[in-house]
């Protein structure tokens, strides 16, 4: 893969989130690994999604080093690299203030699978990080943040489950490359919204059965997948 | 009715459910049947509405054999069939997951007929089907997934109820072509929305009297309507 | 007053309440009176928003007989008529099944004045009708609304509330001519919006104080107004 | 400052509300001062958003005395000008009828600092201020607005908590000049609208700790800042 190439899809990803309403303010950043150089282009801190241009993204390496770009990188930079750290399956990260997944991060309850659209996509309830310590925030916070959500990934494979809610702060979602990761960001938006539109009508509203769940998921997902024109993973 | 015509309708109901804001993401398909040769149309699997074009239809027969198209039918279609096997009366059935509607069937909770609004197209609640076993979901789950919709409706006329919430999946509704059925999808959300306020506002709000519901169902539909300037049923 | 301008004045009340969508599929229509001749102007039954033009409205008398006109008067006439009837003060009437007013009205609550907003139109809650009983519903239903909007009324001004709720059906509102009818329907939504949300916050939420009530009603209202670059009553 | 920039300023300031969707009907105003002359631009009142021009504003000095315009001031003015007296660090002043704001100002309750994107831009809960009382209101209504926000502000730092709600009414928003006002408006229905919906997933949600908040608040404000690509404050 060429950086520029990687800067594109960098880019795509970026404005998706916004086409997709997922934005507020300059809330939310996509970014994307190459793995066999391992190098990252992630949207600068605080620019004007109106304004982006590809040659504004900043290309770091895993340490954060900055390896080309003019302009700070996202403030939640630390955060992206500990997820590529933690998750060697996945090349693509993206964070937003989504409303309604929002919401639900910051009311710190996970997202029950309540029906098969959320079936489809993420297989059981999105899970909620473990509220942060003073220290953690204190020093190395967008890093603690990281590890706070591989922490909640220890027995979770991040590719059955390509999202999390922070607690207290928002969304980050993932895949295997950015446009994917973007695209998790507005499936997970669509789910939190219908959840959050369930339990407004039935307060005990209950999950699907795991066969249900598991139907949804894997004719979609995995080896077996019948949905679709072509087989998707 | 000509293969042609069969093709142009189920094209229009299919994008009137993307222009009423019925579909996320791909999610949503329409069919229709021509009850002469027993001919379904049906929108491909997965395909992008922006790109749906008259020709991707498929064409099958109530078998599910494909009869015309190069594209594989929507795995929904199993569901469709059942429908038209159990309900002789319908010849369009459109499938959604839109939001509100979805909610219900989320919540597992028939939508009450709280208003007029809802009475001049349905008369009274929306029914829910009972959630499928283990059995009916690991085999032939789509065609179960029809069977439990004809189950419901056993004592019920499925043109004076044309729709239904599926237990923790979405909503179903039908017309006597795919252009009804899709206009009683778009109804359905709007009063699915409505009673979802309703709630809100008051949670042991009561449906109305059966004489204002019918007053209202039957000004609109049968014999004796006198809404509009022709006469609808 | 021209029936030539008549008609263009309740054309465009009715264009109004379509831009400022409060209508529901073909639900919706406002009518306007000319006092001198007696001559009212109204919506067709069940014509297409986006199809109608002035000359398709119907003229008919105060007994509902048609004057001018090839198509059906709204089915709702009667209730148009019977508040011209009761109402001699005002010259204008609009109903609508606008989202936030109807759900009120399907739960049957009055809308509490929560605030300035609502005060600065509403001097004080919306009110709901009683519910109709059999017979009113079942002969001469529409004319029945009418007299229980008016019944409601007894011993409230009409000009100092231009707005009810009809239980288990929707709003209707009014004013010295159809466009300042239409104008309080809009208004009457805003106001719903702004309560649903009130007492989703807090559901023992309490109204106003009558002092803040008044004077926000009567700084826009009245011969005391001070809001605006003229008077407005 | 020419009054010619304040001008401009406090025009765009206004056509921001617009923008953001923060403005119902005519309500909303935002005004600017210029801290060396003492003059005061302010929008007229009742006048429509989309036919106001540059020169529609009205310049006024502290006492409300008109300076220049020939349209009556915002009747909020007395409020405008109270707060510019009380909180010598501003210089703009933005009051809307935002819906979710006001539904929480109508509420009575003050929006707990939920999130981070909360603390982003407001330290801890916006406040809500004391119900008025029949004199306060009786005399000098405007005036006693600002009044009782100044008040309920004695121990807070107007910079750090840049926005009100004032009980049964509506929120203030405020800044170093009008555009921050208008854009601090903005962020405030943002938050009101992510806290409206946390509440309804969890009634009992707990704010963020002070250590999250205040690191979230402090890296975008103040001498420490790091977030985007200059230091903001």
């Amino acid at each position: 893969m060429t950086l520029a190439s990687l800067r594109e899809e960098v880019f795509a990803a970026n404005l998706s989130l916004v086409h997709n309403g997922l934005v507020v303010e300059t809330f939310g950043n996509a970014s994307g690994i190459d793995r066999e150089s391992g190098l990252v282009a992630i949207k600068p801190s605080g620019v004007d999604y109106a304004k982006l241009t590809t040659a504004d993204l900043v290309i770091t390496d895993l340490t954060g080093r900055v390896v080309e770009g003019s302009l700070r990188p996202s403030s939640d930079l630390a955060t992206h690299l500990a997820l590529y750290k933690s998750f060697p399956a996945i090349a693509g990260v993206a964070h937003t203030h989504s409303r309604h997944a929002t919401a639900w991060a910051q009311a710190r309850r996970e997202i029950p699978c309540f029906g098969t659209t959320h079936a489809d996509y993420f297989r059981g309830a999105i899970p909620v990080t473990e509220e942060m310590q003073h220290e953690e925030i204190a020093t190395d916070y967008e890093l603690n943040t990281g590890l706070a959500i591989a922490r909640r990934f220890a027995h979770i494979d991040p590719l059955m489950m390509r999202a999390v809610l922070v607690a207290g702060h928002a969304p980050f979602a993932w895949g295997r490359n950015a446009i994917e990761a973007a695209y998790n960001a507005f499936l997970l938006e669509e789910i939190a919204h219908l959840a959050f539109m369930t339990i407004a009508i039935e307060n005990s509203a209950m999950p699907i059965s795991d066969s249900l769940r598991d139907k949804h998921f894997l004719r979609k997902h995995g080896p077996k997948a019948y949905y679709g024109q072509a087989e998707r993973q």
